[in-house]
């Protein structure tokens, strides 16, 4: 493809990209296909003879986008959002064609300044402890990474490296018999360590503690605490593992969990903490990680900053937020700060020699290489970049009131119908949760939780509009959540007329 | 930014990229910023109003560019290439607009068909034996991850998470007393086992072995051998393991080693395993990885496939490579494949309610969540779809033929100078390692470096060009590799050009 092929592809890209949008509500938003559906539409193997761009972008719409769910159809209140906008989509374009494995600063040295710069401003938006700044005073800093698991690992990985070396005489290279006993010591050592969260908090904790193969619990989180972490849970959890020999290296806080959108207790974990034995900052503390991939992007709001106060996680070790969720910017940037960037690389740094340069080898420079876990890595800070600049920070904040408003509205049409509705959690971050009401007094869980999913698979059935579900305590709940970029008050106001209707329908049936 | 704004920027932005690519030869190849130049031009908080797209757009040009390292330059000879292709754009293009979390089948089922489907097409292209395909007889499959870093990490886990099945009993929860013993007995076991790689492996090894918290040993591997790992080799480094109480469970061989694109010897890593104590198909067997991250691209010509024997690969359990490196697809897109599938879903494979759906439920779906370590993932398979198609598998042969002849070129003319100098390693998929000749007999290895090391130094200055090096039992070396998309002849001669004149300036002065 010449460059005038791709002056031509493009600009039918583009105009078919802005027909997309413009016309997104004429949509159903989840995808109806067949499993298998796209192996019947294309051929086995891939075409021996290049075709013409033509043919290609003709399949995009005639067999792709049958198998596509809108995650920016209006009608989208499942899970999660995942944003995109057009200032996004000009990074996406930039990157791509300035594609580099930018490991090292010297790879394009643009590349890493412009992402610590990027992520400087934002933890200066979200109103996070300058403890978080690259030019704060603890040498911390922000990196990009691909998703709130990846971070999540990240910090997992960094924490039980700060453990071990401040409870144990590390094993040096090359190994001798005395090193080989050293090497004995910390495998039994790691034995012994557990990382911690809560049951609501994201399955990605789990998984990184699979991965890392270290011991995993869960503390369980109850109804009349608002799924939160408590002080007396997580002192109860520490006195657990003590009585059983274990040693807790970490927590798992959430800002906005999956289910239900609740908030951890930071000052009630930083109390049960100091009443441990390596209180905070001591060797052998617990490394707190506050994840707040989807909630942390209301922080651009200084009533949400002082609502969460969100100061106290100067306490802690690492945070993470995705813009990719709430803030405008596309699939991936989960943007992880930590309080002592040394942390992460005294952890993740794997010299090579023919990666070596001259500002690295000096120590001019930051190689976010040693910040994660892939080596390369995309020039993702340039969409950040765009975004900030496009909306401003008030665009942002004038973004996030009308979804978080929009919540409410929706939660406040439930309770005036509450004949019909009992709202379990929220509105909280945009999320409401809630259930049919009882049909008669004495309803058991199971007669509630049918009726419940008789309402949300007719819901969905419309194809109009796309709401998860989840279980609390037994209880089947539906999740809805106002906070995609598309969604408008006439949007919220369709969803509750349809579910006002079905709700009637099912309790009469 | 409205729909009329969004045109407007993303034709304005087509323009600088056709530009950027037309007249790419004009820059310097690397960035010649000093650290922290990008913070004296930007200012230290996000605006508070959005900005008009104009000022942004002026920015890329005057700010960023003077920061980038042109990876797609015609004098990149530097570590890999790093692709990219107009095609390869248009995917990226439509990808952000069509940004979702497509963790499940459901989210988006293009996104998770097309990514089996292409990846089915690429394990016929690069010739590999039909147990990675996912039609297959072994429940094999492909599936794209960020970086051959993550490949293996999520290979060397699945690994463990086998062999700890195969050869334990593992502890269910919720954790009895007796539960936990199991779950001690587990940690002690995982104690003893090692993962395997040679001393030429890529540095993502070890750091996968890091990050999982095992051991590691790297085996000594010889320039008599061509630095490849040989079947002498590792059976003596089992037996060393076998000695000192140690469970071998992961080898990490290589198909295009990082430092010279040396090829461990896939039979003999065979025969090795079969003289082990638990010999490959049995329980306990140690799992082989083969990261063929960047010289993988050269199995889309048969030649290659033949000369390489890749139909051994079938023995062992994964292959990785990456097309970003050097097969037209721009970062991200490691495609990694599987002999099966059910073991990465068994150890990556972690539920919450939150994400539950009849597709999923029903097991009627791939959910590539179960595959990789993050959640969330991009649909990256549409690029590679429109680069499969747009040039062909004749197209990527050529392409990958004619870097490959630059390379065979290059050799023979730095052999014509034998005066000057002595290849090393190659040329060995388009990359040759080279220093300077010897000045008189007898020259100590320090005197060779240090004039090596002068070459170096003056080439790079030049701006035109950009080699990297690495150091070879003790030698330093100049790597010189010719598979960037834009190199041509031109580009090669120029390059031996510029080293002949520099190198008999070093040699006099």
């Amino acid at each position: 493809m010449d460059s005038q092929a791709f002056r031509e592809a493009a600009t039918a890209t583009i105009d078919e990209i802005i027909t997309y949008f413009d016309t997104l509500n004429t949509r159903n938003v989840v995808s109806s296909v067949e499993p298998g559906y796209l192996r019947k539409l294309l051929p086995s193997e891939a075409p021996q003879e290049g075709e013409p761009w033509a043919d290609i972008q003709k399949d995009v719409e005639a067999k792709i986008m049958p198998g596509i769910t809108h995650w920016s159809h209006p009608g989208f209140h499942a899970f999660f959002p995942c944003a995109t906008s057009y200032p996004s989509i000009l990074g996406e374009l930039y990157s791509s064609a300035l594609s580099g494995a930018c490991f090292n600063w010297i790879c394009s040295p643009a590349v890493t300044e412009l992402e610590t710069i990027v992520l400087d401003w934002l933890a200066k938006t979200l109103g996070l402890p300058p403890c978080f700044l690259s030019t704060g005073p603890t040498r911390g800093g922000g990196v990009i990474q691909g998703s709130a698991s990846e971070a999540i690992l990240t910090a997992m990985v960094a924490a039980r490296d700060k453990y071990l070396r401040e409870t144990t005489v590390p094993a040096a290279s090359p190994l001798t018999e005395e090193e080989q006993e050293r090497e004995d010591a910390i495998m039994i050592k790691r034995s012994r360590m557990v990382a911690l969260a809560t049951t609501r908090t994201h399955s990605s904790a789990r998984k990184a503690a699979l991965i890392l193969g270290v011991r995993f619990r869960a503390i369980r989180v109850r109804e009349e605490d608002g799924y939160a972490l408590t002080k007396d849970g997580l002192a109860a959890a520490l006195a657990e593992c003590k009585a059983q020999g274990l040693e807790p290296f970490f927590l798992a806080a959430t800002l906005g969990t999956t289910d239900v959108c609740s908030v951890d207790d930071f000052a009630g974990i930083s109390e049960a903490l100091q009443g441990w034995c390596a209180p905070p900052g001591g060797p052998g503390e617990v490394w707190v990680h506050v994840d707040a991939a989807y909630a942390g992007a209301a922080l651009v709001c200084p009533e949400v900053q002082a609502a969460t106060r969100i100061g106290l996680v100067g306490r802690f070790h690492s945070f993470d937020m995705n813009m990719h969720k709430w803030l405008l910017v596309n699939f991936d940037a989960s943007c992880f700060f930590v309080r002592d960037r040394e942390w992460l690389v005294q952890a993740l740094s794997v010299n090579q020699a023919v990666y070596g340069n001259k500002a690295s080898d000096g120590g001019l420079v930051t190689d976010y290489r040693e910040w994660q876990i892939p080596l390369g890595r995309r020039f993702r800070s340039l969409k950040i970049w765009f975004v900030l600049r496009s909306y401003g920070v008030k665009g942002l904040q004038e973004y996030i009131r009308r979804s978080i408003s929009m919540g409410e509205a929706f939660a406040d049409a439930l309770k005036a119908r509450s004949d019909l509705f009992e709202i379990v959690t929220g509105p909280s971050f945009a999320l409401t949760v809630f259930r049919l009401a009882a049909k008669e007094e004495g309803a058991s869980l199971e007669e509630r939780n049918a009726l419940t999913r008789a309402l949300y698979a007719k819901v969905n059935a419309t194809g109009k509009m796309w709401l998860t579900s989840t279980e609390l305590d037994g209880r089947f709940a539906i999740r809805l959540m106002t906070a995609v970029r598309t969604t408008e008050k006439e949007h919220i106001d369709m969803a509750v007329k349809t579910l006002v209707e079905v709700a009637e329908d099912v309790m009469k049936g």
